[in-house]
């Protein structure tokens, strides 16, 4: 663990070295070059929390909002039509910002893809040409309501689902999910993938908007809490959650002309879920966000290059590091040297409470991410040391029904020394290759000591945050 | 448990005593009346089999057929039709053999439900008296390589799913589950009732029928290995198995007309995928069965008036005891008082080595049935005490991915004086009221006691059954 940590930046735990825990190797890093400051620094807070009670209670205002929000599944809609202030040619993309030039191979593939489908440029190459010029905003989905798996890539005309919050008034969005293959969230931009593109967009999208008309609004609050109960942590394992969806909407879609054809596509993707259990997530920790005073992570994304996270109390400034390389299991003729380094949006399963925080009640994700069924309990019995508070709908089975930890608050993962874990699917570095393994991160230390630090700053030194009238709605 | 034992002959043990053991249960029965006469048998049959391997050898032949056997739903036909040998006014009951005079309340509301429904009486008091004369014949499911839970009736136009196992060439049958509220397999039969079995047979049959003939065959073996990694039991506890089913199923039943009915019935219907997992495990207990020295039982079974259970070694015959009374979770209103004696075949999931011996895997049936998850994986670990072995495919994620425990061995169940467990729906002793708790109960071990005698009898003083060239083949 020193070693990687010392010579690559490295900042993963491999499931293999778990038992040595994660405290230690988190204490192997602030002797390096963290702990005095931010140490000074959750002490001065410590001190400002247990006088005015500021901090434990915005923290507890965040987590009741975090975990009351409704996740009503209401439309599948262009993404143009429905995320507001999405421009005409903008490129939405996963993770913190993040320029063309610094842009990981899997992304700038589908970004090229999405040129490509949108017709604004004949071939791949022309597209990469546009890509590198002002042509082509390209802005992260955090910003936009959205969250998108793998590279994250929206494009204006790509059908997005609509998740809206009833209780505090906001609405997320994602893109569908492509299935497995060659697709574009893993940077493959061939003609098939384009192709497929072309049928989510002319059946699969209408196909579920009619569905979703004549059925009303599916609860994916609830979908999630039945499937947790069922093996899935709703991030990388979303069968039973894919298979409940299918049962519910199938007597309505039934009726409908192409209802064959979606019913064996969505029969063939286990994923199916994945892109609705983000968008749920989303409006859970929008909802949650800029509270005034809170130390909990609002959001823990990666673009491949850069892993970020956003904390409640400092609305949407990002907190980035270098993103790490995954320490997981790799398919037969891949290992760690062909893996991009950690990708995605998909991380806001874990920081809403599920994912890699809820591994316990999904033993057979071990099968897939590495490690074994205790190993999971031990994911998540940790996570409660950093979290404020469990879930009361999403329960673990296996641990007499409790809760999954929820709400990771800053300051108990720098006083712990406990990152918070991902677990992920594992992209390989070259565009269109897809998927090369699976395994479980840990989220960078060094995000949440610039965190603190800006923390501190606010609202030590300059008398807090300017978007104290912001609330829900605005785009973050 | 002795209070009990000794007052009412009362053999199941509540959750809340489980913490003192069956084997100190099994114990004070041995002190009343039977541990002399099957010890000396138990020490004869050891001597025997460890001088010439027959009972050792036997066992792993049973256990081999029975985790071999395949299980494909291929079919959905009238009983009459698929069912050999079912005569035209035959009615088939779950359980060991019982006549009119001696059935319970519920057994004798869906006889009375079924006449009705067959056309054979316009009412039910002239079914009532139809039964009780020669002009019906009632005969064990079991003994029509058919299983059917609670009540278990099963008359003539009645649609039965046919489910074949290729490796031994056998094949099993169930009802199609009709679903919650009044159904007769509780024992109802008013006209919804009636009216619900005639939608069966015109529009949930043909839909199923035509899907199948369309999909091709259903393998119930891989759904239910899946479906057992997703908390189900796959009898008490369906809901995975039954959306992984109409997930499968849905593409191709859409382009038929009545699917949208039938969907909407499946998704109304999380226990659908119990009556399938019954003629699974059936087809898989008749292929283990009449193997000559085999003391793996293959059959255990209620009627509401008798428990009975069949032995491979002993072929056809019962072994019957009085079924006790479920000690269990009671909905509000009701108490064992209340309660009809265990019923029903859908203890051939136990005998196969699921339900309450998977109970591990499905901590949730404890909100169901009583008890704590960890109540669920003792089962299951004491289950391995009395087993042959282990099902290869039937894993349980949360005991490191161990088989699930198959193969109860009658000696096994003496020696240790642990009793099979049974996980189980309680109905109303009258008829049509339905479903008024759930519970654990065990397998009398009067019944293993009389196995065990007829077994010495018949091997040690007889020269062996007459069986021997019967096959899988034979309706047992």
């Amino acid at each position: 663990m020193t070693d990687d940590l010392s010579e690559s930046g490295i900042a993963t735990v491999g499931l293999d070295r778990f038992a040595t825990t994660l405290a230690e190797a988190g204490a192997d890093v602030v002797d390096v070059d963290w702990t005095p400051p931010e140490s000074d620094a959750i002490d001065a807070l410590t001190a400002l929390a247990s006088e005015h009670g500021h901090i434990e209670a915005a923290n507890r205002t965040a987590f009741d909002r975090l975990v009351s929000a409704d996740a009503v599944w209401r439309d599948v809609r262009p993404a143009a039509e429905a995320i507001p202030g999405m421009g005409e040619r903008t490129v939405l993309h996963a993770g913190p910002p993040v320029t063309w030039d610094r842009m990981c191979g899997p992304q700038r593939g589908a970004v090229v893809g999405a040129i490509v489908y949108e017709g604004w440029a004949d071939t791949p190459e022309a597209a990469r040409e546009l890509a590198a010029t002002d042509a082509v905003s390209l802005a992260p989905c955090h910003e936009h309501r959205t969250v998108g798996p793998m590279a994250g890539i929206v494009s204006p005309s790509m059908p997005v689902v609509v998740v809206e919050n009833d209780t505090h008034g906001n609405t997320a969005y994602s893109t569908l999910n492509e299935g497995l293959g060659e697709v574009l969230r893993f940077g493959a931009y061939g003609e098939e993938v384009v192709d497929h593109l072309d049928w989510m967009e002319a059946t699969l999208a209408p196909v579920l908007a009619d569905t979703l008309a004549a059925h009303g609004g599916v609860d994916l609050q609830l979908l999630s809490a039945r499937a947790l109960e069922m093996g899935d942590e709703v991030h990388n394992r979303n069968v039973a959650a894919t298979s409940l969806l299918v049962r519910e909407l199938a007597p309505t879609m039934a009726t409908l002309e192409g209802a064959g054809e979606v019913l064996a596509f969505l029969e063939s993707n286990d994923h199916f879920f994945l892109n609705l259990s983000m968008a749920a997530c989303k409006v859970g920790a929008d909802a949650a966000a800029e509270v005034p005073w809170s130390t909990v992570v609002t959001a823990m994304a990666r673009n491949g290059t850069d892993f970020g996270i956003r904390v409640s109390g400092l609305g949407d400034r990002w907190f980035t590091t270098t993103a790490p390389v995954i320490d997981g299991l790799y398919f037969p003729e891949y290992d760690a040297a062909d893996a991009n380094p950690d990708i995605g949006d998909s991380s806001i399963a874990e920081t809403t409470g599920v994912g890699g925080f809820a591994m316990a009640g999904s033993p057979s994700i071990t099968q897939f991410v590495g490690g074994t069924p205790a190993d999971a309990r031990r994911f998540t019995r940790e996570m409660y040391e950093v979290t404020v508070g469990e879930r009361p709908t999403y329960t673990i089975p296996g641990l007499g029904f409790r809760g999954t930890p929820a709400g990771i608050d800053l300051c108990r993962v720098l006083e712990t020394g406990i990152a918070p874990v991902i677990n992920t699917g594992i992209a390989h570095e070259d565009p269109g290759v897809g998927q090369i393994g699976a395994g479980v991160s840990r989220a960078p230390m060094a995000c949440f000591v610039d965190a603190l630090k800006a923390f501190r700053t606010v609202y030590l030194d300059e008398g807090g945050p300017d978007f104290a009238d912001a609330g829900p709605e605005a785009d973050r």
